[in-house]
């Protein structure tokens, strides 16, 4: 039987075996887009190269065209506390803590033209508009916002390349749709490095942008269709001075002339509309070329149907959706499903229709699968990648070879670290796509070359110039003297090393395997048994002097202090127990992380999160503490990582635009909920198991993609009755609170008998 | 018979027919570098993409890295007066009166590292370095100078797409190869983009420059490869301000950093060597890719033999040079090869090996035949492309294909006006494309669709926003309210009409060819008859009160004067005597034109030409007047006609650096000098006939591409005897001062008996 005939064998059995329920109702986009949480409210497909959602403001815009305001803020394009609304772009990160993107703004006007954005405290003196949430509708794959200020109705939906706009503009002969080419996330140094953009026709515009911004060189291309002519068109041109005018003259190149360049344009297309009329646009990406764009266009939506582009859209999320059907609250269902789809946002489909896609050398390749982008690594391997590992593992293949294709096309050798758009931006520390590599390869679900893989991992673990790497080989740990996060590396390199040796082992390769044992016990040289904590060390051997165990800047680490990255040893927690003194006192020092009293100094300094983000000194919205409640596991108190873990599903997670306490992450954050929500959670990936915790479902049951079902049950449960009295797998007992992926792979039922009392045995 | 063994066997006739002879000693490329010839001395092979070049300044550079000086003067990077090198850049223009390109420049230098440039005036305060003419040898395909201040011999030559660098250095541990990427010629205005570097091995780079110049969008690919590896390398980033700089500062990119990108880069890359030690280089253009430009390199010089590359590139100009064989004067030689060989410079090849090239549209296409670039149609359709016609038909084929490929690229829907790399620069008047592909279509020599080309020149000509294209079709002229060149462009459109009309008349178009025959007396309406001048005549229909018929700016032309713009009807010279009272009057203006004393303001304003290349009031540095001298001929003088020719064939082209009155003007300036110094030239392009003067040669063997050999001989030939007494074609005696393109491809000869006093019947 060939692979393609069992796969439809598979699907067919799918079908059989359950039936899909509409869990679109379940996804609240909008979760998450006030404060920290850095969603983006807009329309995309799973996996989507175009999300194309509404800026609300990105930095401050002022008048006189100077930027001004938070970048920060902005990484997602939109604040759900914001009254207007700039445009809608087709590119966005899902809950990042640094940003880029923005491409492509479109905003629809009526009245007299306006070419600048404008500001939010005066939405009349630009082309944005007030809005309310009262006239706004966020679903999966769909957005519709009322324009106050030109009484027209914003729709988007997309496809997976296309961006597809469908407005309803009042009767006007000044009914304008503007084209900012100068509009960016992340743009206040002047980002757009060069825009060139050819009007083909009265209906087709095609181009490109390139930027330098978190991304140091990326360019987009794009094909712009209307759904009817415009009657005239032009540009403003905001560069200070081009190079050569000459000839050029001849032409009035701001009025209705075809063949534009530069570095600073805004373009506008005029209608006569008539009541109710709605003008459809459709904006292609390519990250290769105009042509591209236009095929991929072609190819995805060939027609002008908007609601059969939100009905394909939501039918794409539905199935996606599907994997996991969950009974429980409807509130529980909104945050599964709604972390369901924040998982499944990121990272993006970077490839055109035809296979090809721009690499990290800025050359066009051919993929094979599906080519991806958007690698926010720091976060994402801890539970993101295995999240696909057991849900979606055909693109984690895809995933880790698109990893493998960067690390061929890398003049340093080396996997990505915070990858988009065909770069790195070397965001956060560790090498930590050897985590996903070996996930993906323990669990069997990279279907590619992992020798190939292994060297690659090998080849990034031995980049000595890279953050203190080369000390960290020769002494067992970073000194601070080499890095200001010494501390936070060594433990991350040591996990990942750990990572590496998994995969050595299984291919047999005994002497790397040897070598990366031994490097993934280096946490041990930062830990300083004098004070029980993990501490920065000095070339000479001694222990950085001045330190404070609750402060995080200029202490070693990055984004969690002493307190939180002590236990950060997922790969061997055994050993840490030990060293922090047995089982007894380390289930105090756990306890007392959860419940400590952090004083005001240490939230001000706490990137990425709010207050609420923050349980005792316990640091959820930040990603270093995701697998800390799961340890009480190994202490032997798991009674107390059930408390807690449904503590921080209730405090962390709620489903309201300001209901997540930190950054989502590109979906980690969201797959700590999922996993967590159904008892199981990967402390260490690169390893088969994962540690037990409390359901607060009733009942998930997983449809995993080689056609088995694997079956979460939580008998009695309760708000109150967060405690595991016994678990059976597929009615056998459980002797420790642990289940394999091997076990879940095999389907069956994992079976939890709950009550409110603890069983502290 | 295919038409492959068609070929070899009219290749073998050549062979049989005719003894190949040695005529590189003939070329010499240093004629043109001083003063206005704007000629490059360096290695190129004909019609080659890359033209290696050393370029004694661009603009003067400060220390402070400041740009100061004339963009003018360097439009060829190459002062033959300059007494500094700043080392040498792969492209340039040969002899035009703007400039661009200059790109990835490379200087090699021993001793402390420097990376500015330095100035003229202190040499050793930067990279630069002095040298001397006597140390200098430019050959056909070669270029070899000694770099004083570094002790260095650098010998350049090139294949089509390669330039092949060979420096000889002293003993040093301090030898550096500098890669400037902040070079260019017309690099005031910061021309720069982007530029992007991919260090790939210690003998491997490969990159791409963007830039904003004279072409508006313009990226260049390169891949470069070092016969020995660096032992170190780094680069010096002059960026103001880069967007993010964040995680990237784990690295130390200054040194031994492979993976560069920013808009002001100068990377260095460092070697020790022993006394005398050569280093070799090789850089590979490309428009298309970075895995182009090193195919390219692999498939032109896959080896590091610099002496066969050279011997290559020279056999080239050889087999080039012999299309023409003449018996002259040892200095006629030079001046006729010399011309030979810059009017084979451009058009350039501009395609990689693959066929691949980036069209106008900034979008990759697949060339058939051979794509070209670099068009100077306002000059170079009046004789350079007649002139490709005669001896480079295939090429000219494939040129007109180039520009009709253009045109399908073109969101205008116009044929090129000045195009190079992929942009139109809309440089000068006219759309004198349409003269080039009548010219290529009347005499056979295009080989693709004519009908296509018809449409095209139709669709260019009828341009309505362009230039007063609109108001000369309704009105019959520009109105001088709606051009500063109102004049010069209705006499231009009017003589390119009448090309249109030609074509329409060769493919039956009775309806376009009316239309156009009618369009092409346009010229009358701007002839002042009380004055006996062209004249800018106003919307109601007057003509412009002041007027200066000596004066340029500000009169309705541009480069040229009433004086010499009121003969430019090349298509109807005979109702222009007619108009000018007949063919008394006509020769006496003409007598006048050339004999006149010119005030000295005159001078002050007249661009592009030396004092020198002005003869009375006739201007042979600028081009309008190229034909003047044949329309005695007209006027039944051709005595006067024999007596101009003769004379400025001798005033205007000597074998000296500066021995070119005027800009070169990508070849038209040495086209007019190969014609008349043969005895015929082609006053309207668009014509079967060439106009006779009196050749120079006394004989000259044209080897056609179509295997026939036409021949001209002078009889009784000296410098006295510039009359022509009779002129047998064949043997029998012609009747007017005419022969046709198609006497000349039938092969043949034509005979001048020549002596020292005039035939004045």
């Amino acid at each position: 039987m060939t692979k393609v005939s069992l796969t439809i064998l598979f699907q067919l059995l799918l079908l059989v075996t359950y039936a899909q329920q509409n869990l679109v109702p379940y996804v609240h986009p909008l979760i998450g887009t006030e404060k920290m949480g850095h969603t983006f409210p807009g329309a995309t497909v799973p996996f989507g190269s175009v999300q194309l959602s509404p800026d609300s403001d990105t930095l401050s815009y002022e008048l006189n065209g100077k930027y001004n305001g938070d970048v920060y803020k902005y990484c997602a394009g939109y604040k759900y506390e914001d009254k207007t609304i700039v445009g809608f772009s087709h590119t966005h990160f899902s809950g990042t803590g640094h940003s880029d993107l923005g491409d492509f703004l479109i905003m629809p006007t009526q009245g007299p033209l306006q070419l600048n954005p404008g500001v939010a405290s005066n939405p009349k003196g630009g082309y944005r508009s007030a809005f309310s949430h009262a006239n706004e509708v966020a679903e999966a794959g769909y957005y519709k916002v009322k324009l106050d200020d030109h009484a027209i109705l914003a729709e988007l939906t997309a496809s997976n390349r296309v961006g597809f706009h469908q407005y309803t503009f009042p009767k006007s002969d000044q009914s304008h749709i503007i084209l900012d080419l100068t509009h960016g996330i992340y743009n206040y140094e002047d980002k757009v490095v060069w825009t060139f953009v050819r009007v083909v026709n009265d209906t087709l515009i095609t181009g490109y942008r390139q930027t330098n911004g978190w991304a140091r060189t990326r360019t987009v291309y794009f094909a712009l269709s209307f759904s009817k002519p415009f009657k005239s068109y032009g540009q403003k041109n905001l560069d200070k001075a081009q190079v050569y005018k000459g000839f050029w003259r001849k032409f009035d190149q701001t009025k209705n002339f075809p063949d534009i360049a530069g570095k600073r344009i805004r373009m506008y297309f005029d209608f006569d509309t008539e009541e109710g009329e709605k003008v459809k646009m459709k904006m292609a990406l390519s990250p290769v070329s105009q042509e591209n764009a236009l095929a991929n266009m072609q190819a995805e939506i060939p027609h002008w149907n908007f609601e059969q582009v939100k009905a394909k859209a939501q039918a794409d999320w539905n199935k996606e959706l599907n994997k996991i059907q969950i009974d429980a609250s409807e509130t529980d269902k909104v945050n599964f499903y709604t972390s369901l789809y924040h998982s499944f946002i990121n990272p993006t489909t970077y490839m055109d229709v035809n296979g090809q896609y721009k690499g990290l050398d800025q050359g066009v390749h051919q993929a094979t699968g599906t080519n991806y982008t958007t690698f926010s690594l720091w976060d994402t391997y801890r539970a993101l990648h295995p999240f696909f590992n057991l849900i979606q593992p055909s693109r984690n293949s895809d995933m880790v070879q698109s990893m493998l294709n960067h690390y061929d096309q890398s003049t340093l050798k080396m996997l990505p670290v915070w990858s988009h758009y065909a770069n790195d931006n070397w965001c956060m520390s560790g090498y930590h796509s050897v985590s996903v590599l070996a996930d993906a390869i323990i669990k069997g679900s990279f279907k590619g070359n992992a020798q190939k893989a292994l060297d690659a991992c090998v080849a990034t673990s031995n980049h000595r110039s890279y953050e203190g790497i080369g000390e960290y080989i020769d002494r067992g740990y970073v000194p601070a003297t080499a890095s200001g996060t010494s501390v936070s590396n060594t433990l991350e390199y040591a996990y990942d090393d750990w990572c590496i040796a998994q995969i050595a082992k299984k291919l047999n390769r005994q002497d790397v395997y040897e070598t990366y044992r031994k490097r993934s016990e280096s946490w041990k040289n930062v830990y300083d048994k004098s004070i029980g904590f993990m501490r920065p060390r000095l070339a000479d051997g001694s222990f950085k002097k001045e330190f404070d165990v609750l402060q995080t800047d200029g202490q070693g680490f990055i984004e969690g202090n002493s307190w939180n990255f002590s236990f950060f040893v997922p790969q061997n927690p055994t050993a840490l127990i030990d060293y922090m003194g047995g089982p007894k006192k380390f289930t105090a020092r756990l306890d007392t992380l959860f419940s400590m009293h952090l004083p005001d100094k240490f939230f001000a300094e706490t990137e990425d999160i709010t207050r609420e983000g923050i349980i005792g000194g316990y640091i959820h919205g930040n990603e270093p503490a995701h697998h800390i409640a799961y340890l009480y596991n190994w202490a032997g108190q798991p009674w107390k990582t059930q408390e807690r873990v449904r503590m921080i599903l209730n405090m962390q997670y709620k489903p309201t635009p300001d209901g997540l306490g930190g950054n989502d992450d590109c979906g980690q954050m969201s797959a700590w909920y999922m996993f967590s929500s159904m008892g199981f959670y990967p402390v260490s990936p690169g390893s088969e198991d994962y540690s037990l915790g409390s359901p607060s479902v009733q009942r998930a049951r997983l449809n995993l993609e080689n056609g088995q079902t694997f079956t979460v049950e939580a008998i009695n449960q309760g708000d109150k009755n967060v405690y595991v009295q016994k678990v059976l797998l597929n009615g056998k007992p459980l002797n420790q609170p642990i289940i394999t992926h091997a076990d879940i792979l095999k389907g069956g039922k994992l079976t939890f008998y709950m009550a409110a009392k603890p069983v502290k045995k």
